[in-house]
């Protein structure tokens, strides 16, 4: 941990409460490395593996670099991990999450939440609010990839949607689907656990897509489709029917990240002018995501299913959350 | 021609003067029926081949049907085609051309524009301005789709476009995005007659796909890509490259129809959070083009390339389309 005792300008170092694992996390595990820098260092943290990972994290401030202002040592704050260029066109109109060097503290580089401590810029951490606990903190990322999915979706109040995929960032996104005021939320997810902790979050039905034509039922209890429909699994054949299940001007939001082509038929949304979008990471979320949970959304108690130390990291962390069903977020307790 | 000379509720009677041969007209001689409807009646128009073909047309009122208000004998008037249900969703909500039954008089049934007269309902017909010739009513349905293409789509007056496809209905689309006021339209198009008439009717510059790399140069030029990039031919390998060409954000509009799947990596959205959107047919905008005709916008004396009698349909008409790149938009004169 150089970084942890190398204070550099205007960065700040944490001591780490609670840091939760991430499927990103996961997929470096099993299939990595894919997001970790291998050979080449990444542009923007000048890193590469064998990195300290760990992005979605939450602690308190115990030093400050030089120039750090609107903070002080003892704040309790939740870790925006994302490093994005601040140059070019998406960073200079603010959509900094779609800047072509995008990395994460934690994945791309820099020293991340599996540890006692991590050092990052002052401009990545956001103070919490009194009252919201280290646990909430360290679920603010993995929240704001939800929030920002609908934020950037067509979603009014009122309106309908469907989640194709109930895994942890689906679940989100059905609690995010709530705030937004959606007046129905359909859920469609093979793991009947899962499909379980869709209808504690609010979910309105959740169907089998094995034993069911879930486009059909969706259309047949709507009368004509969803407003919008949330793809958050990058099975191929999914993809036309998140696409199929919406009204006319409906909309398909693409959530996940894909490895493979996916079979689409632009007549399917050439006939009733839908949409399909892609939403990617967050920006400017985290004050809302950490409002929303003074507000009782996205709480520690419906989604933290296992708290662990770190030297259990593979066996009661990676290994679960590939073999349960039944976990959403499992977090790690920072060494002491 | 049974339907003029048995004249219903609320129907008009129209004196044909041109009729333009859509791309639709064509798709039909070649390789239909498609739209027209075979064997069982179109649920609205109640008729099926064979029928009289032509939808893009103007004339005169020469009668009026009982119940008939707003219009008088001898009014000057472009048909607006399109059949819908006016019952279920689409249509309350005034989203006509999303009706599940669309149809269009001159394909799905009716009597079309292919004749002297012909037959439709009060509220398919539009008065057109003054000073505003025959031949540039048989013009407004052309420069309709391509004007709803244009007002669905995502651009702004300063924006960036590209149109990849130069037939009739890309040219015409070039056209409206500089009625929308976009600051550069960049066309794709291997044919060079076409992209000379592209560069006559406003655009910024015209690329062969057959010899350049269009999505880099088009990158190259704009620095990060298009605000909206409109695909307007349904060549399978295309539809990555109006995704490809448009910045962070941006739109690919995807305007012509689709005889197969096309390759889709959902990823080439998702990373810059694009979107997809599909357009058909107009809907509410035929006073609009009439309006924008009046401005010097969809003229005939730059669209229509060749003036025929109902005699050389095929020859001059459907064959003269097929073979050569340089035809426009050809017009019959309708037997006196």
């Amino acid at each position: 941990m150089k970084r942890s005792t190398n204070l550099r300008l205007r960065r700040e170092k944490i001591k780490v409460a609670w840091t939760g694992i991430c499927g990103s996390d996961l997929h470096e595990y099993l299939a990595g490395l894919i997001f970790v820098p291998v050979g080449e260092n990444h542009p923007l943290s000048h890193d590469k593996a064998p990195i300290t990972m760990g992005h979605e994290y939450a602690g308190e401030i115990t030093e400050l670099g030089e120039g750090v202002e609107g903070f002080e040592i003892g704040d309790r704050v939740a870790v925006e991990p994302i490093f994005s260029c601040g140059k070019r066109d998406a960073c200079r109109e603010g959509k900094y999450n779609l800047c072509k060097d995008l990395g994460f503290v934690g994945l791309s580089g820099g020293a991340g939440g599996f540890a006692a401590y991590s050092v990052v810029p002052a401009h990545m951490v956001h103070k919490m609010p009194e009252g919201l606990s280290m646990e909430q903190g360290a679920l603010v990322e993995a929240a704001a990839v939800a929030l920002h999915a609908v934020r950037v979706s067509n979603i009014k109040a009122g309106d309908t949607a469907a989640v194709f995929g109930a895994g942890p960032i689906g679940l989100l996104v059905v609690e995010a689907l709530r705030a937004a005021g959606a007046a129905q939320v359909y859920v469609v997810e093979p793991s009947g656990e899962r499909r379980a902790k869709a209808m504690e979050l609010g979910a309105t039905r959740a169907m089998d897509p094995t034993d069911t034509d879930v486009v059909a039922e969706i259309r047949d209890v709507t009368g004509s489709g969803v407003h919008v429909a949330f793809g958050v699994t990058s099975v191929p054949q999914v993809l036309a029917q998140v696409i199929d299940c919406t009204r006319h001007e409906g909309q398909a939001l693409v959530v996940s990240i894909w490895e493979n082509e996916a079979p689409f038929q632009p007549d399917t949304v050439v006939l009733c002018q839908r949409t399909i979008k892609g939403t990617i990471g967050y920006r400017n979320v985290y004050p809302a995501v950490m409002e929303l949970m003074t507000h009782g959304y996205f709480q520690a108690e419906n989604l933290v299913t296992k708290r662990i130390e770190i030297d259990d990291t593979v066996a009661e962390g990676f290994d679960a959350l590939t073999a349960e069903k039944s976990q959403v977020k499992i977090l790690f307790k920072a060494p002491a």
